[in-house]
């Protein structure tokens, strides 16, 4: 399949809603609709950007571009009163071969880019989970081309995402309406003429942005969409991800990751502490400390400011976290040599556990989640062993802190064993 | 800097002194001297080998590159009694541009080959460690290029390793030497004639083989040039190395790298159990397990059979030994809670030591040791963890055993503090 290298950006029209300022320069989750655009664009291989705008907006736009470093031209659409057809028919000397169309006033994640780069026509959504249904476009498909489309359909079988995989055919049809409306057609118009192709990409990360509600709406898509998943387990996925997500949405333009990452670890520390004075405090707070513990990565991704050492930092202080929690649990509960023996294997698998995923990528590159899915169904990750811990210590008592120590000894130690286990089947 | 993308090999000789077989297919450290040289060239971008032979061995060296799928072609010297000169100018019109001219009875350490690939001419030793001086190829060198050259000049700067950079010009001067000496001469009087720029490289692993006593030699030297280094810490570089390097060179062809990583894994277990019967003991044979636990890695890396798998068993069973020789130390010696809290954060920073550095691999795809040096000469490494341990051990005393403890504990998780301090400053 070739690399689409070419995208066109339709950023000519006038954004009355939103205070006449052009839309793609509004910020979701800290970055521009277009920065995030175009950056995403250019990890799935995008090299060139032709950006139509209006002669009012062209200024804001290139100084945006320079300041951040983007290739791109620019197209001046005159008439931006006019239908934003005549906008991409402006774009039709500036592209070879295949090329992508979006809207500047979309927000995608990064899944649906990835997804969709490699499909062809328009982009439909039958399912889609971020957009006002009342204010999308929709789409009438027959033979798996669009039939209909438009905001008022009855009937439809999806809506249009705004993303499209075209080639210069287009033009032929732009020119057309060129001559039958002197420049004054929509892309719907254009869309419905060509027949495009019609491929769906349901109830993935996108919406576009007219009012100030989808600006919110679209923070949440992007901080749901953000969940890494891998190394999710059981809890994570059906709590600690649920409340994770909310507050991420609540904190996006307000705290970096990395003040998330500090402010996680203490508190993390304190629940530590905190069972030497009262186990059920501690084990609640424990808990607590690991549903933040999403929220640094997810602000992070949703922010598309990821970073390798923000993620390093992070899982090491994870495991000084765990290792105190466990060491001062033993220390204010257990007395008999035996029973330390059993919380010192505890400690060793709890670490071991995260060690022999990430030994295997620093061995193999890759991650251990992908090349052993099953990995990831196998319980004892770290948000299973601390909701077990917080519930062993909401009633605590001697037998209690000894049944917690031994269950998760042999669940930490044996998934190591079964990881090993499966390492090697699968890699020799 | 072009790579070098072709090999000429010399194999043309008929080896009289070792039984009259082909010398390239003597086997060292379990490989051909041939499979060596040719996989090592292909690391380092070798991509077409022409090997020179004659009517007698062209078979054998045939089925042994088909055996091993290796890209060569052959050229015949029927005359392999006259002189490898004659044998180089055969290959005049397979070579086009830069190649390398290497002789099928050298044995070459990895580290050798990759720096020698960036040099050009003949490349020369003034400190061979390696070889028979008295057998050796010397040359006298005169602003930068070869003066004279042969095995009893009386006067002269350096050894000829065997390993030349050259291009088409040199056959310019085999044309010269055909046509006065009807096809006898040596690669010495071609290497003489022309002047050859030369290059030195000191003291790397290297040697070439003309009898049994030199195989003995290669093998020898390939174990201590397949010492890994990084993170070895001060223990291992002046004692446990010294002591594995003479057993991987014993073992060497009756022991396969995994058979001596299960082996090592099971003698740190009888270590750790040993704590509860005598402590001396326990710790030397612990020590013991820390000197053999380079002898997989020598054997895999000498013997070009590295795997990733073997290096990822080899670590997490590492850290078992360590976290079970701990934690039965801790049961066997230690009654108060205080100090099972000091083992418990003993146990957790000896894990993180190894775990901040594997980790960043994950993270970054490259060796922590490498990015940031300082972390090489830090001290709490593996081996210097486990000697100490010893020492502690040797006269054990309650008092000991707690002072044991509180210095690991210390310095290994001062350690991991000063890994993250680095690695954040380096990387940001």
């Amino acid at each position: 399949m070739p690399v689409v290298r070419e995208a066109v950006i339709l950023a000519a029209g006038l954004g009355t809603r939103m205070g006449g300022r052009p839309k793609g320069l509004l910020k979701v989750a800290g970055r521009e609709i277009l920065y995030r655009t175009i950056a995403i664009l250019q990890r799935n291989g995008v090299e060139r950007f032709i950006l139509v705008t209006n002669d009012r907006y062209a200024q804001l736009y290139r100084e945006f571009l320079e300041r951040h470093g983007f290739p791109a031209e620019f197209v001046i659409n005159p008439e931006p009163e006019k239908g934003n057809g005549h906008s991409l028919h402006l774009a039709r000397n500036y592209v070879s071969g295949k090329f992508v169309l979006v809207m500047s006033d979309h927000v995608y994640s990064e899944a649906f880019v990835e997804k969709a780069m490699s499909e062809n026509g328009l982009i439909a959504d039958r399912r889609p989970r971020w957009v006002d249904i009342k204010e999308a476009t929709k789409v009438k498909v027959r033979d798996g081309r669009v039939e209909r489309i438009g905001k008022n359909l009855k009937e439809w079988d999806a809506v249009d995402t705004g993303f499209f995989i075209l080639d210069g055919s287009i033009f032929e049809v732009t020119e057309e309406l060129e001559r039958e409306r002197s420049g004054d057609y929509s892309l719907s118009e254009v869309v419905e003429r060509a027949k495009l192709p019609v491929t769906f990409l349901d109830g993935l990360g996108w919406t576009d942005v007219d009012t100030p509600e989808d600006l919110k709406r679209a923070r949440k898509m992007l901080v749901k969409t953000a969940v890494k998943g891998t190394g999710d387990g059981f809890v994570s996925r059906h709590i600690n991800r649920k409340i994770s997500t909310e507050i991420s949405a609540l904190l996006m333009d307000r705290v970096t990751p990395s003040v998330m990452t500090v402010f996680t670890f203490a508190l993390g520390m304190v629940s530590a502490l905190l069972t030497l004075v009262s186990l059920p405090l501690a084990g609640i707070l424990y808990q607590l400390s690991s549903i933040l513990d999403g929220v640094d990565g997810e602000l992070a991704r949703a922010g598309l400011r990821t970073s390798k050492l923000g993620g390093y930092m992070d899982s090491i202080l994870d495991r000084y976290v765990d290792g105190a929690f466990l060491a001062l649990l033993a220390y204010s509960s257990l007395s008999e040599p035996l029973w330390y023996l059993i919380a010192l294997l505890t400690l060793l698998g709890s670490v071991m556990v995260s060690y022999s995923t990430e030994r295997f990528k620093a061995a193999f590159c890759s991650d251990a989640y992908s090349e052993v899915p099953v990995l990831g169904k196998l319980p004892g990750k770290r948000d299973e062993r601390i909701f077990l811990t917080m519930l062993f210590l909401l009633y605590p008592s001697p037998i209690s802190i000894k049944a917690l120590f031994s269950v998760l000894a042999i669940l930490t130690n044996l998934r190591v064993a079964l990881t090993l286990y499966l390492i090697a089947k699968k890699v020799s």
